[in-house]
């Protein structure tokens, strides 16, 4: 199948920009002497984790125990499930580990760490982590909170494996500057760095310091202390990351590909038949410096059309408009009904989600599908 | 399986409800003397559909054409594809129609009209109706636009069938006290009968007049001159229509059950295991009097729990928080690891599209699986 034939809409995923994006991460992690563990969250992809591992990733991380049956089924054995676990998950925890897996799990409360005793569980050792909260974005312990030493002693205690430790600054999507990031990747690396030190002076192991996001990711300037890092919107980039500053948009791997299905001549409004439930209704850019609305358009060679964002989405209507007022040329004459387009998505792992497939596109023109999968 | 054993994150549909929200809606197009045609976009499950066709709806509308294929291939003949179409789908749609089913196409250009013509698809003559724009809310030509009778006869000389008008006043949605969506509802009605006379009287055969959109159905006070009426989300319902003022939480079908996997004590956050991912990213409250943020959180049996909401959202964590700030007992108190919720989704149809499947709680307690699907 060629571009020009694909059924829309359509997840279009630009194969020279993933292997970019992918070798740039790579190499940037090789540079700064840490192992990289892609987060398969964004792609869901078997084909996409393949590229990765291929050039030089270790391990998985993943958001779902779906994601690490599917990929562990699929090769992949080395996998940190990053969200923490609670008590009616470890029976299909352990059933991987089980399979062979090197599942390693999440806590960051002493009731999880406690459910990981090995007495409740027939003697099975769990590996664990504990989450770090480097940035007072989501989960996790501070450093200095007494309560980390208490989660790491009761895992040791309860005879599971402490791994070590693991922090996401999810604040770094809100810097805007690349001093701010910077500082960014150097809290989030000073801090967790500290969380492992403090395990490890009350005689602890603590092998493992995982840090990551892909602002931070992209910004580090030193990882001393780390030993990996974790991220997973890189591999598509999106316009998110473009307004955070770690992305150019010719960087962006994922569009989605349209088809103009009508106007409104007086509104300037060009109708296309993606809306929300192509792109999702992730509104990521609306608090950015550049608000691209639903997400920014580009002709179907992905060429960006400067100033024509998608404004509004129903469930299968995109609305396409000038950001700044309608021009001259009727928007019929411009863009009639027929032409096919390609809409660059705010946040890729949302709207990725959308698609059961991604049509591959490759450096000759040529379109093959790579399954995506969903669901817990 | 029970309620109890479900893992989470599910898409839980509480059967005792659905059964409500198809009764209500049907009972009330039953006196209003019109047919209801549902749109099955919102639960994309054939069995929901069959509960309203059981209930008295004539035909399905849909919103894709993969939705057509679904349901036609589960016995739905009766079709209305409530998107404008273009040319290159009309292999698929003519396919769909060469194998039997009744399925009506949409178009509200010359160009789409045309696109129709029966000397381009050797002879096979489509049926289509002509959107009508009511509202100005979206797509659809306004009554008094003379393109309405140019795409009428466009159609007509092309050798299609022109079925009827249609139109979606998709505006009712901004609607907030119940004067304004009769008002709304009677705007619809009018417009969409006032096109429908104008082709008439050209000459022109339209049997069918067909409005609807779920605040307009439930507030409509008379219907004279339609034929039918589509709506969709009403069958889950969500706080969206709750805010727009036609429906109470306890109407609300589709929850999201989900886990408490920690908790940041000072902040006053419960961490649970859905996200975005499992909520959508639509924050349709957010333009109401009443933001929900990510959804409005009920006890494990579905009571709600007044100012608790999910304030914010990743892609596989959800922050719970008191509206109105921290309250006395500390919150690990109030709801420890472990401790399962159902968040009531803003938009029924965006929460739906995230899951593979439905748990279908009957009012005996016992669960079971249905099936959705999703892409197109």
């Amino acid at each position: 199948m060629n571009l020009h034939d694909l059924p829309t809409p359509a997840a279009l995923l630009d194969e020279t920009r993933l292997l970019h994006n992918i070798q740039r991460m790579q190499q940037r992690m090789n540079g700064l002497g840490v192992r990289l563990r892609p987060h398969v969250k964004t792609a869901k992809s078997v084909p996409v984790a393949r590229l990765q591992a291929q050039a030089g990733a270790h391990g998985i991380t993943v958001s779902t125990l779906k994601e690490a049956e599917v990929f562990f089924d699929a090769g992949f054995n080395d996998i940190l499930y990053a969200v923490c676990i609670t008590a009616q998950k470890l029976k299909q925890a352990r059933a991987l580990r089980e399979r062979g897996c090197r599942l390693t799990v999440l806590v960051d409360s002493l009731a999880a760490a406690q459910s990981l005793a090995s007495e409740h569980h027939d003697g099975h050792v769990f590996d664990a982590m504990i989450e770090v909260d480097t940035d007072g974005h989501r989960a996790g312990i501070e450093p200095d909170n007494p309560l980390l030493l208490q989660v790491g002693r009761s895992l040791h205690d309860g005879g599971a494996r402490l791994l070590g430790v693991m922090t996401h600054a999810g604040a770094s999507y809100d810097c805007r500057t690349p001093e701010a990031l910077q500082a960014m990747a150097e809290q989030e690396r000073s801090r967790c760095v500290q969380a492992a030190q403090k395990l490890r002076a009350t005689g602890l192991a603590c092998p493992q310091v995982s840090v990551g996001s892909t602002p931070t990711a992209l910004s580090a300037q030193q990882l001393h202390g780390v030993t990996e890092v974790r991220a997973g919107v890189y591999v598509f980039q999106d316009l998110v990351m473009h307004g955070v500053g770690v992305c150019s948009t010719d960087e962006i791997a994922l569009s989605v590909l349209c088809t103009v299905i009508g106007h409104q001549l007086e509104k300037g409004w060009v109708l296309v038949d993606a809306g929300w439930m192509a792109m999702s209704r992730d509104r990521g850019t609306q608090a950015q410096a550049v608000d691209f609305g639903y997400g920014a358009v580009c002709d179907e060679t992905g060429t960006l059309i400067d100033g024509l964002v998608m404004s509004s989405a129903n469930q299968e209507h995109g609305i396409l408009s000038w950001r700044n007022g309608p021009i001259e040329t009727p928007v019929n004459v411009q863009f009639p009904v027929g032409t096919r387009l390609r809409v660059l998505p705010n946040h890729a792992c949302a709207t990725a989600a959308q698609f059961p497939a991604y049509a591959v596109l490759d450096a000759a023109g040529s379109v093959q599908e790579w399954p995506r999968f969903y669901g817990w």
